[in-house]
């Protein structure tokens, strides 16, 4: 029978020098992933270029997510939300120090044509 | 360019009759949904039976579970979350009277074989 986790289990207690990926759920084309920050940012200039969608949900602690062509930061909250289709290029800009960011990532990739 | 928005947004400040369900991405062979319920429960004797998987997270409230087979219910807090393969039936057996019970269901099938 599925087994019953939390989504906030197992957080730190003190910042941690890389953030922590934990794949949650595999299926073919989908993957289900908590993302774990305290205070990280993507490196500079890196920019994530994925080939699949990303749906991206933040549910603790604080982020900034640029965007390329955008010429702000957006500043998420918990329960904000939103979709990066394949290929938009996009960044983190900064993750809140002192606090623990928590974010579900669903990633999909679209290589399986509709019905 | 991706609009940002939240998931705890527009949500009822008094219960209502029924459930509410609102897509917020539809992908081929995936659905993401954000389902609030203010106390309802599935109708006693029914049974869903999806062809499709469900991952589902319970993020606000309160609400029981129940999957065939299993003698108990299953209390869900905020942040538990679990996998629902396909056709495992389950029902819901209640929600937080006098909250506001927030879900967030990944809904997949599984029709594109593994590349």
């Amino acid at each position: 029978m599925p087994e019953l986790h939390n989504l906030f289990a197992d957080l730190p207690s003190s910042p941690r020098e890389e953030e922590g990926f934990q794949e949650l759920l595999a299926r073919p084309g989908l993957r289900i992933e908590r993302i774990v920050s305290t205070g990280q940012a993507s490196p500079p200039d890196f920019w994530y270029d994925q080939p699949g969608g990303e749906w991206v949900l933040l549910l603790q602690g604080e982020a900034g997510l640029a965007l390329e062509g955008e010429a702000g930061i957006r500043h998420l909250v918990p329960g904000d939300f939103l979709h990066l289709p394949p290929h938009l290029r996009h960044r983190v800009a900064w993750t809140a120090a002192g606090q623990v960011t928590v974010w579900l990532a669903i990633h999909y990739d679209e290589t399986c044509p509709p019905p």
